[in-house]
């Protein structure tokens, strides 16, 4: 029986130094220990359950650690093949966010800590029209309309499929992109990977780079089913279903480093120390925009980035679940960060764009942040039970 | 009295969208929150001791995220500048590392949060010519000797200083990078920055991204004095400080995926589930590189790289304390991911370098293992107390 070859002539005789080759079974395949990984004796790992009517990812206390990849589908494919990719990633998901390896795991045992895990996964344009299904795609399913502020760069921008990948540890975080993108190499080609972190501070909101407190004024679980979760009114396929906006924005330091603390705080509308608004005193009080000093200037600058970026109505309402990301800086530059600003609602148009709209014609902080990616995504409701899978009701309903 | 101008020509008026400007005091700089940053009601967070014999950074537990920064000095520096820029980040770091913002902090709040960071500070080759100290560069300071399983890439590899920067949290590390970068830009170029994380497994080894418990036998506590500090018998400025080998070495995990379990344990010598040596059944098992089975072939191969790497006596010890990293892959690639190799030793030639030649000649582990950056530093002592600075013996003694 000849020696199996590896990659680059590997045989168990040249591993063993020259020595005979031992008899036996070479063949035991690294899932053998897909389920057994877990050394023993060790806590059991945090898990984040992965059946339900909505995707995990969205709802889900955000995790300290982050990617975001942007897939294009590869010429030619077509709506069995999206679906596909759509029950591999099912499949890879389901095991690897309860603390198994996927099915063709590469590392299995760095499944064994899923730490949180979650798997997102967003549609874009594209796949409707190689589905054939441009009847199903959401009206708001598109790329932002451009903006004053935008120095949008392709390489950080649209995208036909996303993995939206959080977990506390950047160990299972790296082991699920890694799975998650070669288990489809031959159907899709990786346009972007983003990552991001947040602080953890269980119990407090995280700051950004720029030093704020960032994540204050968000919606929380009892809005969900108003906000973001879809109803299936004009897309039945949709109900319980999302959509995110991720845009990338760099923050300019260097610039931002040399206002004083007065300016900075004027710029957001709050207090760096601890997010306090301009008019109170502790973080969750409600900002008071009306409130004038001494001299009847707005304590909080009409121009202030809370100022623009309130709803003016509950229908402007939407999630914000960012990760700040810190890139090794260009020869020359002294940093390369910013937030990847991710927002998730019902509906892009109607929830989202009039605040983006707001904040390009007029916010303090647009001097100091350059949106450089900008891409929408559908996220398709959950799978419900083990059998189904993502992106089912969209292609057999 | 005109108006402040800010960059970009910002002033408090533009911010508050044309209103008039306010009377008072617009100067307060953003130090003067330097020590009030920290939340009120924040649990108190976990501080690492910044002054002592040594620097921390070293024996220090590891923590969970690293930033290591190479630096090039600007031309035509002397003695008192890179002293200079040792005062500097001396100063930083020691408030840093405690929860205080640094001087010209730019974001002070996220200095509250320390979250066990440790700045450790490294010294370059050129550092001693442009210092005029050559008589005081320890011997073993110089770029390793090529080997022929290197690629390095420049980008990756030497650098003058050398900051290594850990903490519990990613947010930790950005701004600590960034202020203790941006302190010195008149004096340093930014040569590189590399980021890596590892596994929070507390009193567990963690894993690295071949899936392979990475770090079980290693120097503990009672080896140091012995093994990682040096004593000042051949320099006397050096007493309490050491030397770090740090390499970037990539993993070819497309083709290290295509070998089966067996083809992997054999490759490092021990199992992937608990990290047991392949004649042993738990963790911290003494391999038996003698054992044979029933067919006189040794059950650990001798190319296995534990085989390769072990020492032949005690002299040829170090500590091991590297980083993982994952950054986005190339276009095309499906990862770009390995390992920050850092290893701590008093002697780079004596302990170090045989290790090395041993594994670049022979070991399993090549076939998937690139070293593509490499440099070598000097760890000088730590600052005894307040009014030191680092490097304070070399320059001063
Ligand atoms: C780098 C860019 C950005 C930074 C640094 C930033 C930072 C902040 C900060 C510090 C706050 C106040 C604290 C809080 O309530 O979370 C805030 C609030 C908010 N931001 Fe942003 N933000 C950015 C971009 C955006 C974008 C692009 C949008 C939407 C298009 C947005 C929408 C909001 C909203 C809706 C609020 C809450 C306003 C309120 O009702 O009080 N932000 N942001
Ligand atoms: C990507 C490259 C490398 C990988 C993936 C790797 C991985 C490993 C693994 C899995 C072990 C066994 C567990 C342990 O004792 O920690 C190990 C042990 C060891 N490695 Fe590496 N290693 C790499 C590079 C190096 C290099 C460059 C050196 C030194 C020049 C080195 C020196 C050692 C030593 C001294 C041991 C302990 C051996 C013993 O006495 O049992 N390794 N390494």
């Amino acid at each position: 029986m000849p020696e199996p070859i590896g990659p680059r002539g590997f045989t168990r005789r040249r591993l063993l130094g020259g020595g005979a080759a031992a008899a036996g079974a070479v063949g035991l395949g690294a899932g053998a220990i897909a389920l057994t990984g877990r050394d023993a004796g060790a806590a059991a790992p945090a898990t984040e359950p992965f059946y339900g009517p909505h995707q995990a990812g969205v709802a889900t206390a955000p995790q300290t650690h982050a990617a975001f990849v942007g897939f294009d589908l590869r010429p030619g494919l077509d709506r069995d093949d999206i679906a596909g990719v759509l029950k591999i990633w099912t499949g890879d998901a389901a095991r690897l966010t309860q603390g198994a390896a996927a099915l063709a795991d590469t590392e299995p045992e760095l499944a064994a800590r899923p730490a949180r895990l979650t798997v997102t996964v967003g549609l874009g344009p594209a796949v409707f029209t190689a589905a054939g299904l441009e009847h199903r795609r959401p009206a708001w399913l598109r790329p932002l309309p451009p903006f004053a502020i935008d120095r949008l760069e392709p390489g950080w921008s649209d995208g036909d499929l996303l993995l939206q990948i959080c977990a506390e540890e950047a160990t299972t975080v790296a082991h699920a992109v890694r799975v998650l993108c070669r288990s489809v190499t031959s159907l899709l080609t990786v346009r972007w990977v983003q990552r991001g972190f947040r602080d953890a501070a269980p119990g407090r909101t995280p700051r950004n780079l720029m030093g704020q407190v960032d994540g204050t004024v968000n919606i929380a679980a009892p809005d969900f089913d108003r906000l973001i979760w879809d109803d299936g009114a004009a897309q039945p396929w949709l109900a319980g279903g999302t959509s995110l906006v991720l845009r990338r924005i760099a923050m300019a330091l260097d610039t931002w480093d040399e206002i004083d603390l007065e300016g900075r705080e004027l710029t957001v509308g709050r207090k760096l120390g601890n997010g306090a608004p301009l008019t109170g005193s502790r973080e969750f009080d409600e900002p008071d925009f009306a409130a004038v000093d001494a001299h009847g200037i707005p304590v909080i600058p009409p121009s202030a980035h809370i100022a623009r970026a309130r709803h003016t109505h509950d229908g402007e309402r939407f999630l914000r679940r960012g990760y700040n990301y810190d890139d090794a800086p260009a020869p020359g530059q002294t940093s390369n960060s910013g937030l990847l600003f991710a927002a998730y609602q019902r509906d892009v148009d109607a929830q989202y764009l009039p605040v983006q709209q707001r904040l390009a014609d007029f916010d303090a902080l647009n001097v100091w942040t350059t949106p450089i990616g900008s891409s929408v995504f559908v996220i398709p409701p959950g799978v419900p039970e083990p059998g189904g899978y993502l992106g089912q009701t969209l292609f057999e309903s």
